[in-house]
C-alpha cells in the first residue's frame, strides 16, 4: 500500500536541463525520482507542480509522490538531503489526500526575478546583472498591463504544445531595493518561457526603448515576435505554489 | 609622475590561490596588475591590506597602487570592472597622499564567517554547511576569551615566517539569525589562517566537544596541534578594512 505525500523543493538551476526528465539531459526530476527510489526500495514516480527550464532556480517547488505507507516523513526528508547534491535541498515531506494532485491541485504559482544593477562577485548564476539606468517607475506602471485574465501568446514560446494561452494574473510588481531589484509575478499558471519573456519586456521599458503602452500592445498582439529578447535563466526563481489546505493530512515543516 | 590611489575590491576567492601572485597559481593580486597595466599603459604594482588565502572571499578588500597622475576616478573603476571576470568587482577609487599604505596605514581588519545549518542550495561556496546542533550561546560566551592583546600562535599557521603572534582583537562574536550564524572578528592584525582556525575551535564548543575554559587553555597554550581543525575557506570573508581618514584626498564611493 502506499500514501501520497508532497515534497517541498529548493534547487539551484545552473547545473541541470530544466526539471523535468530527458534523454542525455541531466534533470532533476531524474535525480529525486533515482534516490526516492533507492531509499524506498520501489520504483518512485514524482509529478512536480510545473516544469521549471534549464537553468531556472527553485526556492519552493512541490512535487507529489506515492510512497509506502510506512515511510516516515522527517526520516525521509533528512535520508534524501544527506544524498542529494548540495543544489537540491527538500524542504519539507507532508502527507496528503490520495486525490492531492501537484499539479492539478495547485492554486497559484508564484515566481521572482532577481537583477544586480552593480557588479557583484557573489551574484552571478544567482542574478542577472544589469548595469545602466533603468527607470523603475515605469517598469511599475507597466506592470498593471499584466494583470487580470488574458490571452498571453505573446510570451509564449514559439514551439509549444499548448492551445490555450489564457493565464489570470493576479499579482505583477517590480521592487527596486538600492542595487537590487525584483519582479514578483503570480497567476494561476503560467506559458513555457513566460516570466523571462516579460521580464525582456520589462526591462526594455526601464531602459526607455519601450513604452508602457507598446507593452500593453504586444500583449494584445499575442505574438511572441514583438515581445524582444526574453531575461537570461539564472535570474529566475520559482517561489511558491499554493494549494487548499485541505489537501494536507499532517503538516511537518521543521 | 603618479599619484597613490587606494582601490576597493570584493572577489569571490573560488576560483583563485588566494590573494598573491605565486608561480604557476591564479591569483587575484595578478590579474588586478594585468588589468591596471592594459589600461594604464604601465607596469603597475599594488599592495592589498593583507593576503586572503586560497577560497577566501572579500566584501571588502583594500589595495593601493601608484597610477599616472591623470587618472579618473571614477572612469578607472567603471574600465576595470568592465575586463575583470565576474568574481572581481572594483568597489571605488580613492586618491590619497603619497605615503598611504594599504597595509602599513590599517588600523583595523574585520572578518566574518559564515554558517548555515539548514541545507540549502544557493549557499554552497558561500557558506560553510554545518547541520547537527550548535550552542550559540557556549560559543558566545568562549568568544570573550579572544578579546584584548594576547599571543594567538595556538592560531597560527604551522609553517609561517611571522615571528610575532600577538594580535589586539578589539571585536569578536557570534550571531545566531534563524537557519544562518555569522562570526564576526575585528582585530589590528590577524595571523595566516587565524580566523579559521578560531572557527573551528568554536564550532567544537557549539558541539559540546570543548568547552570555553578548554579554548581559553588552547590561547595561552600557544600551541597549533592543541586547537582542532580549522573551518573550511568557503565561509570566510573579509568584511573591512579601517584607515585614518586624513589620509584620502578625494572621496568617491558610488
Amino acid at each position: 500500500m502506499t500514501e501520497r505525500y508532497f515534497l517541498e523543493l529548493a534547487y539551484h538551476g545552473k547545473a541541470y536541463h530544466g526539471w523535468q526528465i530527458q534523454e542525455n539531459a541531466l534533470s532533476i526530476q531524474a535525480i529525486v525520482e533515482d534516490w526516492l527510489s533507492k531509499i524506498t526500495g520501489e520504483r518512485i514516480r514524482v509529478t512536480a507542480s510545473g516544469r521549471t527550464d534549464a537553468g531556472v532556480h527553485a526556492e519552493r517547488q512541490v512535487i507529489h509522490a506515492d510512497l509506502p505507507d510506512s515511510s516516515d516523513s522527517r526520516n525521509l526528508m533528512y535520508r534524501l538531503n544527506a544524498v542529494l547534491p548540495p543544489d537540491i535541498a527538500v524542504k519539507s515531506v507532508v502527507r496528503t489526500v490520495p486525490e492531492a494532485h501537484a499539479r492539478f491541485s495547485a492554486c497559484s504559482r508564484s515566481y521572482c526575478y532577481k537583477i544586480h544593477r552593480k557588479k557583484n562577485p557573489f551574484l552571478p548564476g544567482l542574478s542577472h546583472f544589469v548595469p545602466g539606468p533603468l527607470d523603475s517607475d515605469r517598469i511599475n506602471e507597466a506592470c498593471r498591463y499584466l494583470l487580470g485574465e488574458k490571452d498571453f501568446e505573446s510570451f509564449s514560446k514559439i514551439k509549444t504544445s499548448v492551445s490555450n494561452f489564457r493565464c489570470n494574473i493576479t499579482e505583477a510588481y517590480w521592487l527596486d531595493e538600492g542595487d537590487r531589484c525584483f519582479f514578483n509575478i503570480t497567476a494561476n499558471r503560467f506559458l513555457r518561457g513566460m516570466v523571462r519573456a516579460i521580464v525582456g519586456g520589462l526591462l526594455e521599458i526601464g531602459k526607455g526603448n519601450l513604452t508602457g503602452e507598446d507593452f500593453n500592445r504586444i500583449i494584445e498582439f499575442r505574438d511572441r515576435k514583438k515581445a524582444g529578447k526574453a531575461a537570461p535563466a539564472c535570474g529566475l526563481y520559482l517561489t511558491d505554489v499554493k494549494y487548499p489546505a485541505g489537501i494536507f493530512i499532517d503538516n511537518y515543516l521543521d
